[in-house]
């Protein structure tokens, strides 16, 4: 329901639609722990299936299934690589030591998008000193990358050489569909190459609360175990997944207009001054970095006060997200307003 | 939404009721994650109002709120003094371990009502050999003391002992309100004897999700963190505390029926030939142990023909718990099936 | 050295002979954490040939030992059985939880010594609500128990019931080489019942130094990497491994003099009124139960007072543990104290 | 005892001399668990005198040392920051995660030498989805740096920086004598700057095994926890702290005699052509980069084949560190083997 405030913050602040709630509303439901509740079991076969994997398991977060997917995949000890901004190492709360125990090789690339050439190096040699290389997390499309995507031909070869090491393969999909949207690759693509995938449904979909974790039937029993010790067990949790399957059914093909309205924005900015760097937009996120702290500082100010609200990332940065409560008129609104900017 | 069916394995299994689900659809919510959720707010004020307390944190489950306190009071290396079948110690999947590192001191006792008598032996001594004897862990009501329920006069002692030693003190109050109504205690008493309290919604009170964790506000800001890294930042959480506040305004009274009606069955369980004990009925949970594991599995499956499901807890013994969804025409069948039975 | 002070406290202040020392001062050492000490090379191959197992790895505690077997047969949320007085459950300072995050079920049992009887009912059953069986730990001899010793055909029902139900099985052999020389079983028997057997070098064997962890050699790969995480990693411990060898060839034996004088001290325990149980003394360790706490500490202080030393386990309990530093002439003055008291 | 093979590998390599081996031979030892080995005793106090500390803790590795400081100073959900190529974070075997569960935050900084120009940008906001910042660990000198070393006038700015932040700081002193003779700073002024330090006598000091912690007194009564939790208490360890303490007395000011030498082996390196990168020797150790993996790879097997072995760091570096075990004559062969290479 957008109403005069430009919130682009970030794209877990949408709030289910009228027709969203009421699909919530009427959910038939049960005690998910006791593995009864129709609506749950249903969107978790439908997320499985749409991905070509073999089972889901619904959590109280996107934290939670990648924390899940990480334990899943490695044993104290070992040692994940992913993107120096990766959201599993930056955003989780330190999650990787404190639930997994494990260390982290952080790997830098272009907007976050790690090639083999890349991870090889950052495998460890077979030597006691050293953490166990065990597992590689991609994020697609990546947070920090300003919304960049992979496409399935750039996944394959990590794919193999994943295979070819003994590494595990987890994608943190939080952002998932926009990728699909930008990128046309198709969802059954890619339960092949990943050992687990976890998919939110409280961003651009729209949804309150949720996010599904997928692998293969027997791992998905081993998940059921570490989401009740993480204290994500729900029982009625189908009134959060009637949600996940109204949005599945309404919410998907409408990210394009996300991603056309962060390109304006994108070609909007691209005329501030005070701007040094602007991620190429690709999907719903901008990001843009200043000069310096006091020129982000100022726009960000600027824009706060004319009613729009942006997002900081680090001192020199604002990130802008766009979503479900985000519309043309509010965009016309946001240029007019970066157009009138003096930085 | 009672149905033929009787339910009686936990009062987990309660569906909300119409108009707990019309109270659901209006909530106002917001991104919790960011605490602009108001009825999240709203409602952990008003629950910690209600146990005089300073704060409270709302949370997809007991097991969570269990987890996230006994982590805020003890470290590594601690260990926590409980009753050998307490739920933090029997029924959250080795939480103690997987989530604080932190050994546990089981003891034993009637009806799981701790005392200091049992307490005071339980301490270790301060040598490098043990673990740190640092926190004192209650449950009230008691599930497997067969929802037997502390009184204040009882904890009283209990806490004085837990500040002479320098230990914390935590309540897991997963029916805490079943225990109120037993017993006549005040709500707003409890506040001053625990550290913390634990206060499920979706048991009794008929929520779908959801637990609320009390302590001081210092302590609530770092169980925010524990929570994030657990996975259990919900976004519109709003939801599912809209709920809650429905429930603290219509279904605490009605546990009254709840405790009526598990009384009524003990006593038509007492004249079972085949049970050879059967706990003091004191709130909504009736457990009765069989001469043998095979009398117990006769008397289950028995009832289960009829449409009447019960719990197993352990080989030789049953567990029914009455609740929201559970009425006088559903015990008056009951009734007759158990004084039919022949075993 | 044995002196005029007599010291039972414990068979870990034995202090090495001035021969062991020579052995030590002689040792040809390298760096181990490079696999290049040979003395410790060698005195791990001899104790793994000579329990019938394939590798073993020198540590600087038993304590390490049977950390890192535990966590080698263990992931975070499974669950230990082992007796309620186990060594790693109540003297390892809480790291089950600590080092391995596993959870334990604690089985009582007469002296210590578990059945099969004992350890099917303390199975999890196949529930998330539980964490996972998945390891016995026995101990031999068992300290608590008072010394006493499982026969290897004790061991065998055991070891069958752990492979027919997929768990793992350790032992604590602390004070293994009494049980041998007790019961006349064979080392080379042993090999074949255990996942991972722990020996303790600082006790009887009387070295100043150093446990040794036996299992397959893949498992004792993976042991060396816990070692290093650990902090277990010596450079030229050769010198503590040649006391280990030293030991082998000269310190087993003689474990039947410390028996003996145990019995004898047993003997004349018998007389003394305020004790009340007196475990049978099977190997070197003797522990009488007094009438009350007040009279335990009476004999304590009694033995104190006249030069003899002796360990206090529990507030009416004392230990004496007979050792390679307790002559017959101490012996012969211990007696005759023991016959003196009037307790 | 320097031999015909030069092995400039480690200076862990060293093997104790004849007179240190004698100090051995002679130490007067007790159960150091139960503090009653005087040598422990001693030794402890003596270093932590020597350096400005209240108390010592002995113990089997620097690892050790290192990773029960960090786990003093932090708790599970923190993060420390360190240089990128930090011992604590590369060669610990995971530890920080494994046993403390910390996050790390990654510096790189010229030879590793930290500023807090560097750290304050490394502080996480005040975020929920961050771990909590908590500790700065410095490493003097700097191994992978080039044995560079921290002047004690570096190090105030950084305490001080520690103190307005609230920050715990530790120095891994693993070649903290090293830096003394580089620096000639004292001793005794290091104290006051670090809640812990920790130093490694196993190095270029001689000794076969051991490091001492230092810090506050109540500090390492909980240390001593740690150290039993994860197996590092040892019995009669006096054996191995009496080398330490010829160490002192003797191993010290010869270290000039290492400087030097590794000074002089950097001057004929300057003269290989296929070195692009030489780090500048400041003490024991010499790290040189090649132009790529095979010209490393080449000088390494030229000089093995030679019988000089020197250690790899990663593909396309060799390291050399001068110790008690190498040399004038090994210097002199070395030396004109650099200089006949054709590389």
């Amino acid at each position: 329901m957008p109403t005069n405030l430009i919130d682009l913050r970030s794209d877990t602040l949408t709030k289910p639609t009228a027709a969203m709630r009421q699909a919530m509303l009427e959910a038939v439901v049960g005690d998910d722990v006791y593995d009864e509740d129709p609506t749950v079991v249903a969107f978790q076969d439908r997320v499985a299936a749409m991905f070509g994997m073999e089972a889901g398991l619904f959590c109280p977060s996107g934290t939670m299934t990648n924390q899940i997917a990480i334990k899943l995949l490695t044993q104290p000890q070992d040692e994940v690589i992913c993107y120096k901004d990766a959201h599993i190492y930056k955003y989780e709360a330190g999650g990787l030591a404190f639930n997994a125990l494990i260390s982290n090789k952080l790997v830098d690339a272009p907007r976050g998008l790690l090639t083999v050439a890349q991870l090889r190096p950052a495998l460890n040699p077979d030597d006691i000193h050293y953490p166990v290389s065990r597992l590689v997390a991609l994020e697609n499309t990546v947070n920090r990358g300003g919304g960049s995507c992979y496409r399935l031909s750039d996944i394959a070869p990590i794919a193999d050489f994943c295979q070819e090491q003994g590494l595990g393969l987890h994608l943190d999909g939080a952002r998932l569909f926009n990728a699909l949207i930008a990128t046309g690759d198709k969802a059954a693509d890619y339960g092949q190459y990943f050992d687990t995938i976890s998919i939110c449904f409280s961003k651009s979909l729209g949804c309150p609360v949720g996010s599904v974790l997928l692998g293969p039937a027997a791992a998905m029993q081993r998940a059921k175990r570490l989401r009740k010790v993480l204290g994500g067990g729900m029982r009625q949790a189908g009134f959060l997944a009637a949600a996940g399957l109204y949005a599945l059914d309404h919410h998907i093909d409408r990210l394009a207009d996300d991603h056309r309205r962060a390109k304006l924005i994108g070609q909007a900015l691209e005329a501030v001054p005070a701007i040094t760097e602007l991620l190429p937009v690709e999907t719903n996120i901008v990001i843009a970095y200043f000069e310096h702290e006091a020129a982000a500082a100022n726009f960000y100010n600027y824009l706060a006060q004319a009613g729009a609200k942006v997002g900081r990332i680090g001192a020199d940065a604002v990130r802008m997200v766009t979503h479900l409560d985000f519309d043309d008129l509010q965009l016309e609104r946001l240029m007019t307003l970066i157009r009138q900017y003096k930085g």
